[in-house]
């Protein structure tokens, strides 16, 4: 029988600063008596991640530019916040009033940089998107190799709006030890088609699955451990997010907004 | 602990039109052992409703407009598939070389209607999206409720790109019993700060959680029970899939593509 498990490790602690998720991620699963295995795919809130490598920011020390002050007055946003979102960035590519979409220097399509502060201490503080979520995720994914022996992968994600459809949806922005998408291109359908499309994200469906336990709000559970999904991932250690990226000219969708 | 389990139906039979997919998901569950319970939330891929409504046609009996053959020209595809096309949708929003991008009659953005043959049996044969997917799930649902006397939720689902990133993954294009979105604004997070943006489509998160077990080709996997889902999903008897649409103007991406 085809079938996985979805496990959201509970009572995780509130991550500051310089703390060692992977530690962490071993520490609650052996208290939720939770046994990591080879073969896990480890889903982590990208919050954490922000938290554990002091990537929380203050605005109070952000210093607006003239280009964050315009677009402050026409988004009606913070020019601090701008700012923080602009260093972020590569471009912007919407600002209208209350809505601020960039390509961030990773090359995520997203509102506001994915800056926000849900579940940040501090009236002030907002988190930033890890500097590298891949190199985040395979850094946790080596540790809880050296910790347990074991051989995980690891999925970063986070919550972000998309196009043509209301409400957000989890997405993956980085990887360690998996490939992002299950090919069925070449491959047969029941009828001995071969199809010619079809490569699907499964990291991007890793990361919505997780999100169901996740939750947004005071859940407190930044953490969820799949276990049967190695028969459908497939091991990838040169994988990264960034293979999720699309260019402008290769977007079906071009021109249709 | 919070957790789910996901679970496909193994040797699921090939579905021919007239078929009642409910005494088929009923009766394979009870070859797999598996016991469909209260709040079990049953995902189904389109494909299995379409054939056993009749939505499969053959492209020899249809007649290209004018207009179908004029995108052809411009797509370099068939005529006759592009009048099966336009047949199901309401407005074409690029048709390019090998590109035909509509919002279907239901409202839903997507190639081809959503229009394909994987998986249909006959050369010439393409199988259509159910003519309305919410009634299709309803029924399904009522069905199953008939027959185990469980009040179980239906999700169907199928595979579709999306913007600004590479590959397909599952959306959920009909519903019944559940509803669509989990809303987090108003509700407070770990600091007690009010969140104000999220309002998490989980509709579309199980869907997705599903494809994972479906497969694309020759699985013969398309439907999968998750249970222990009910602590997320809040019941709801009313909601449609078309609560997922966006208008244009609302749309935060607007002008971004």
């Amino acid at each position: 029988m085809k079938c996985y498990t979805a496990i959201a490790l509970e009572g995780f602690p509130l991550i500051i600063e310089g703390q060692n998720i992977a530690e962490e991620i071993v520490e609650v699963a052996a208290r939720n008596s939770i046994k990591l295995e080879n073969g896990d795919v480890i889903a982590i809130a990208q919050k954490i991640v922000s938290k554990a490598e002091k990537r929380v920011i203050d605005l109070k020390k952000v210093i607006p530019s003239e280009k964050a002050r315009k677009i402050g007055a026409k988004t009606a946003k913070s020019p601090r916040f701008i700012q923080l979102v602009l260093n972020e960035s590569s471009r912007v590519l919407k600002a209208t009033p209350g809505i601020l979409l960039v390509e961030d220097r990773r090359g995520l399509i997203c509102i506001n940089a994915g800056i926000d502060k849900s579940n940040v201490e501090g009236s002030t503080n907002f988190a930033l998107l890890p500097q590298n979520p891949d190199q985040s995720a395979e850094k946790c994914r080596q540790e809880i190799g050296r910790i347990t022996g074991c051989d995980v992968a690891v999925i970063i994600c986070d919550t972000y709006s998309r196009p043509f459809r209301t409400g957000q949806v989890n997405f993956s922005i980085g990887v360690s030890g998996l490939k992002p998408f299950k090919d069925y291109r070449t491959k047969k359908d029941l009828f001995g088609q071969v199809l010619k499309v079809k490569n699907v994200a499964i990291v991007d469906e890793i990361a919505a699955a997780a999100e169901l336990l996740m939750g947004q709000a005071n859940e407190a559970r930044p953490v969820v451990i799949f276990k049967g999904l190695m028969e459908i991932v497939e091991p990838c250690d040169a994988c990264r997010s960034s293979d999720l990226f699309i260019s402008k000219q290769e977007d079906l969708f071009k021109g249709t907004l």
